[in-house]
């Protein structure tokens, strides 16, 4: 504690320089009870002038807890997009009402900067983003006993706390809206790129598991495709599309970055939206969508809930106001553009 | 101290359980001389089993230093976009690289929140995201005395810490590159929406200006457009880009999610890009102008250079090996998607 007496200054220093009692810096500070603003403002610049650092540290050592967690994302797997940047504020917005602190953690999919991060003993709990189905953090994190939740889930996610897009109703729902306007040869876009785990990437394989699954039902045949995250990507795929089916009616694009591409690729093949092909992108975001020309109808991602009640649960568990892990799926919510029409028949 | 002597486990008590000396302990955690992994793994077993959190918070009151920094973003102000996303990514992974950790504060515009997280101790310095000619939080900080960096910069920046856009630098080039192609009409478009003090926002005071100082060098008329910050509202403006300038030849965009609303606008009117006129992105991101059909060639943003060095500078001034403010302007690259062309004569 050589630091503290050296030249730490005390509430009660604050409190004497300015000229009032230690009950009254304490209700300033804490918010315990409410200050006249003159007050306030004489024990402010009494804690600026001695470098008065009231609370935080002090406190985390005495209670060892430090109201600090973190939003562990992954670097460079795959484009993080608009999605992403609504988890980070949102999650920090949330953290801030709640008076929490969010640290961004930068992490790989594996678990080797996990151990630095908790071992620091800086933080209360983890928020795990872009989760993959087998995911070595999560394995990690629950091995070290730490409290987390994920936004997104694993394959067995029983007993974790996580909040994810409701990727089955979500492809049920888009697959039946194209049928009941009697499209039949409905394909659907993935992303690739850079990332050798996108297979084992969840939203990936829901998505896909729940079209074969609708696929299934008929006797329609699954059109599968996959290209890079890029428009250019998406406008070199469209001609392999055509080939493979050249009847092809509806696009479902999982694709956010693609999706320009594929429309203007589409149209230069002589093939409008949506009176050849209907197009509708899932779990999109709505700048994106609404940046295409023609705009494109879209599934939009509840990426803001997502980062709030990824913070919101985790703090839940850390106050024990939540006995149980929750466990939420949140649907999409439908915007209408105007690319999905009537199949011809 | 009653939680440490309540239960937490000291360093002795590892050492012991791990069946080694106090010394290696403190080796394998303070990273001081190396250990061999396999006793290396004994020490984390035994810390993991004795709940032992080793170091940030104690160290953090002994040396009254954290390791935390806070990166301040505004809310709501105006849309935050890829540019954003990048400065928080690479802000967080420049942190994690130096030891630091990286806190995301929401704020306004205004100081309100500043004190708040200053006077929590929690943290040692700050970067400050979107900043303002005139910055309220800019002016707390100083106050507060606390370090801090800026990613941009105030209309006074001297003492001040800073690393920014060359705004100044991108306009001349970007209006040299026109006119040496022989456009004498060359207009340019900002973003409104939503924020009153977008008038105040120095990336649009300083892009201004400069186009403003490099029309007046000329016989030419400056004309100036402004709109929402959505493609919708790009291609509503084309017509009043038509009424007022009919011979308009080329376009500078300062308004990223307008572009391709302008553009496909301006096909809308029969006006090919770049044959008619040609348009060019200043300060946006690659992803933005490569999903626009047809591509918009821009000045790319060098915004994970700018989120690093933020970091960067804030560290080295906490860290006392920089004496004086760093004050740098990053040049934008220009890319070349092909929408710029020479003027009709």
């Amino acid at each position: 504690m050589a630091g503290r007496s050296r030249d730490m200054a005390t509430m009660r220093d604050v409190a004497q320089r300015a000229g009032v009692s230690l009950a009254t810096v304490s209700f300033a500070i804490n918010k315990t009870k409410p200050v006249a603003p003159s007050t306030r403002e004489r024990i402010e610049a009494a804690m600026l002038e001695l470098n008065y650092k009231p609370n935080a540290i002090a406190r985390a050592l005495a209670s060892r807890r430090t109201r600090i967690i973190a939003l562990l994302f992954p670097v460079l797997e795959h484009n993080l997009d608009g999605t992403a940047l609504k988890f980070f504020t949102s999650a920090a917005a949330e953290a801030q009402r709640r008076g929490y602190n969010l640290i961004l953690w930068p992490s790989g999919t594996d678990a080797a900067r996990i151990d630095q991060l908790v071992h620091s003993g800086l933080i209360d709990g983890v928020v795990v983003m872009e989760v993959y189905l087998h995911d070595e953090r999560v394995e990690r994190l629950r091995e070290l006993g730490i409290p987390f939740t994920l936004i997104g889930r694993t394959a067995e996610p029983r007993g974790i706390s996580y909040v994810d897009v409701n990727f089955e109703g979500l492809v049920a729902t888009a697959m039946h809206h194209l049928r009941e306007l009697g499209h039949r040869r409905i394909g659907i876009v993935f992303g690739e790129g850079g990332d050798p785990l996108i297979s084992e990437y969840g939203p990936v394989v829901r998505t896909r598991d729940a079209y074969l699954a609708a696929i299934a039902d008929t006797e329609d045949e699954p059109l599968m495709f996959s290209c890079d995250q890029s428009s250019a990507a998406g406008r070199r795929l469209v001609p392999d599309i055509l080939r493979q089916a050249p009847d092809i009616s509806a696009l479902l694009l999982l694709n956010e970055h693609a999706a320009s591409g594929i429309v203007s690729g589409l149209r230069a093949q002589g093939i409008g939206v949506p009176e050849s092909v209907s197009v509708v992108g899932l779990g999109s975001s709505i700048e994106v969508a609404e940046a295409i020309d023609p705009q494109i109808s879209l599934y939009e991602s509840p990426s803001e809930e997502l980062g709030r009640r990824g913070v919101e649960d985790l703090i839940d568990v850390l106050e024990g106001t939540r006995s149980a892990p929750g466990a939420s799926l949140v649907d999409c919510v439908f915007v209408d553009f105007g690319s999905i029409a009537p199949a011809h028949s």
